[in-house]
């Protein structure tokens, strides 16, 4: 099953005083994943606004929170493309940590393809569709 | 049906490139609301902590993001007890923009009662239980 | 000597695992002052963009951090206006815990006046610096 | 002159409504920095509080903001140390665009070491400050 995967170190600036990583950070680190898998098919968010002229704002988000991560925890994040509509993608998402190999977070982003000028839901473009597809093809045989 | 309700007023650092709250920020939102509802009820996260020995750790978050909200929106957000568990209680959220009356995102917070010395779930508080039942038991006779 | 003052409650997200509030939160405070501040001369950031098209961007930051501020303080923040040049203003700030009156934390943000179109910087309006000076003039009779 | 660098790649999240790096981040890119920093002397932040037990607050931020930072940009940012006293140490920052080589920022943090039990300013352990000086002295032959 083919997964992005990033790493992604746990700064003090993301824990709060229960000396643990604040759980709203967890949506960020999803985010940061999400960016960084865009990044490894050939584009980013700023390309996609300009070469289709959507945005991808986020309709839903959800984690469930199993383990503690620390500071200074290295946390592995996994991206699977959980289902394609035709105008939104889910992703879901794993957080381990590194040196235990624990399961620390799981959780989904769904995005959406907006218009920039109206705001509206539009179709993913065919080419950016293609590519999350071959992926999820990918993983299902 | 009785709830909490608070504002929050969107500040600059809320918002994010698309020029709207970073969809991350509702469940700091979220948080804070929960925070100022136990204020309302005479205790805060440290007293809780301090008197019965437990943290209230996030088990669980979800949010579903219907308008964007944007700078200088005045929000506001409404907080009802959904679900009592022995070890658990589930917060429901809706935030409203104040100007429009319109929705603008609804979740949920799952916070689990866990033993400070353990990190293990324990029992929520009888004291504290009884102020969530009488919170819960007064929006459904 | 005329200041503006707002309060600010210490939210569980503000604090980190040395369970007070994280260092750079403290200039998100100082930024959240100076809205309410604009707010209260009857406009807020938005409105100075679109009138005046300007936006007003910082170039410095600076705070010296005297005692911390814990999860639940109510702080206080003055804004005083501290230099009005042609086309930049700096804020002084000044944040103590409501509760114990102590001096939390002392700084300034100095913002430039900026053409939304070329970026440069460009004189401050002048019925703006007319509000700032004025402001200023009062506390320095 | 021997300095630390590390590369920190600008997040959704990290940006603002006018679609620039939020100037409160900076900081955290500092920290983020000066955390890197301790990892490649092989300790960290929690090692040090366990071993010398001390924590390193900090008392002082300064940055001038000269670029804007933007969403996808790849940020160098270069550690030097600037002061050591008996009872701190003043970390140097520059961030640059590592694409445009452009200067984008510079600052720096004053950390002072404090005893985990009183809070009170101790002279920095004997070990670590050999490791800072022996690093500052590097770059000043």
């Amino acid at each position: 099953m083919p997964s992005f995967k990033t790493t992604i170190r746990v700064s003090w600036a993301d824990t709060d005083a229960a000396q643990v990583v604040h759980f709203s950070n967890f949506f960020r680190f999803f985010e940061k994943t999400e960016e960084e898998f865009y990044r490894s098919l050939g584009f980013n968010f700023d390309q996609i606004v300009s070469k289709y002229n959507i945005w991808l704002p986020r309709v839903e988000a959800y984690c469930q929170f199993k383990k503690p991560a620390k500071f200074d925890n290295l946390l592995e994040i996994e991206l699977t493309v959980g289902e394609i509509r035709e105008k939104a993608v889910k992703y879901l998402f794993k957080v381990r940590n590194k040196g235990t190999a624990e399961t620390i977070a799981e959780g989904y982003l769904t995005v959406v393809s907006a218009s920039k000028q109206t705001g509206k839901a539009i179709e993913i473009p065919e080419e950016l569709k293609k590519q999350l597809k071959f992926f999820a093809a990918d993983r299902n045989p």
